[in-house]
């Protein structure tokens, strides 16, 4: 008797992969820059990939710390405002110690930070869905001091729901929902959330119904990709990787959907899909 | 043997009951127009409550249909404008046509009518939760002619969701979550419900959990008593009631909760309290 070792494989890539508009963005400022002959200095991951930081550290980017940002002393060259933005204070201090400063924040993230200060000033409380501890929101706090972040919601009688750019619209939904159930005078729900990211995140939640594995492809510090995981993963088997080498030794077959995170370069999706094409 | 026709009532009276702040308000004014010795003028119901409608008749107060308003012609005496508002075509006709044009608009009425001139012309599509044949609503349009009604939504960006100052508070907040739900880049929830009416609303919610009984005394046109008979008959056998002559013949025993429509006076109130602990 023969048996065959027949392994089935579709691959479905979502439409919304590679980097976003934000990302693409800021990455032109900096190879923009490094064209001039600029030197240019960066503090915290400018965006959430490994290898795309990896590639601009060779290019001569100098990456500092976050933390390191306070002891900074005379920088030569050009700092850039990485995609996630910066406190007031951040970049007034960056811009007194090198010579110059250029705004890589994406404009998403920009209008966030400016809705939340407008707002503010209206006298609304800011109630944001997004974690306090993301590099965005500390950024946001630098704006708008005296937001709160869910579940907090404190008394105030007329508050304002904001999000981070990158959360899952779903649970922000949820969470004005639920404020407007405290029965106070006034709500003021503003999607602040990407389009884009929403657009993935309705893109991972088909797929994960329809599919037998999902692949998310990003950064294990990635806002965005770990939430598209957390979507996937209550559905259906689910493997979150940030290149073709970790997904050796998975059992890869059935209906396959691969979606990305917005800071991940296409080639490293393209690669990933002619691994599973190739035959794992 | 012996069988004893034993009836246990006890009476519970809600804490709420009687007239409101905004009808006690206009009646005052009425009054005291009258003991000027002025012609008072009232368009349509001044408050939900025949009663109450009747008493001022006796006084000298002349009612006019609503639908009469724009054939009336030269009016002798004061035009006072009822709790539930008029449009302002409507009270620039009568000012025209009468001597003088007094308004008994309930501010917390006014202040919805407000709040919604303004926050129109801040750009929102505004969405109410009321019905829209009711006269505070239809006042309403004449500030805010392009708001829609529940269950209307419509397509703009941007909407802002106000209610009727009698609606029923949970319903409203079901219809705001609704709305965050579509997505939109904004939903503005305000809440535009009287205090008051959200106190009764809570009260007879309970009342109607906790007794045999509920008894909801109040006009039949009245928007709050209605929504008060509507919430309690859910849970419990209810009576909506305009005076003491509709419970006789009624089977009256167990606990009993008591409560009333904003227009209602307490006296109305009182009677049936002593009817029932009487014996009825």
């Amino acid at each position: 008797m023969w048996w065959w070792n027949v392994k089935l494989v579709e691959v479905r890539l979502g439409k919304h992969v590679g980097f976003c508009w934000g990302v693409q963005r800021v990455l032109d400022i900096v190879n923009g820059l490094l064209d001039d002959g600029e030197q240019v200095h960066v503090f915290g991951d400018l965006v959430h990939n490994t290898s795309v930081i990896e590639e601009l550290k060779v290019k001569g980017v100098a990456f500092h710390k976050e933390d390191e940002l306070w002891n900074a002393e005379k920088l030569e060259g050009v700092v850039v405002v990485r995609a996630h933005g910066m406190s007031p204070e951040e970049r007034h201090y960056l811009e007194e110690i090198s010579d110059r400063l250029v705004d890589g924040t994406c404009p998403i993230v920009s209008r966030l930070f400016k809705t939340g200060e407008a707002i503010e000033k209206e006298g609304y409380q800011i109630c944001v869905y997004g974690n306090p501890r993301h590099p965005e929101m500390r950024a946001f706090k630098g704006y708008v001091k005296s937001a709160v972040f869910y579940p907090e919601v404190g008394d105030a009688k007329k508050v304002a729901v904001l999000a981070q750019t990158t959360a899952d619209f779903s649970k922000f939904k949820e969470y004005a929902a639920s404020l407007i159930n405290t029965g106070r005078a006034e709500v003021r729900v503003i999607n602040t959330i990407c389009a884009e990211t929403i657009m993935r995140e309705m893109e991972v939640r088909k797929m994960a119904q329809e599919c037998d594995l999902v692949i998310v492809v990003g950064g294990k510090m990635s806002s965005n990709t770990r939430k598209l995981f957390e979507i996937a993963k209550d559905h259906v088997r689910t493997l979150w990787i940030e290149n073709e080498e970790e997904i050796k030794g998975e059992t890869i077959q059935g209906k396959i959907g691969i979606v990305s995170g917005t800071s991940t370069p296409i080639e490293v999706v393209r690669r990933i899909v002619d691994y599973i094409e190739r035959g794992g």
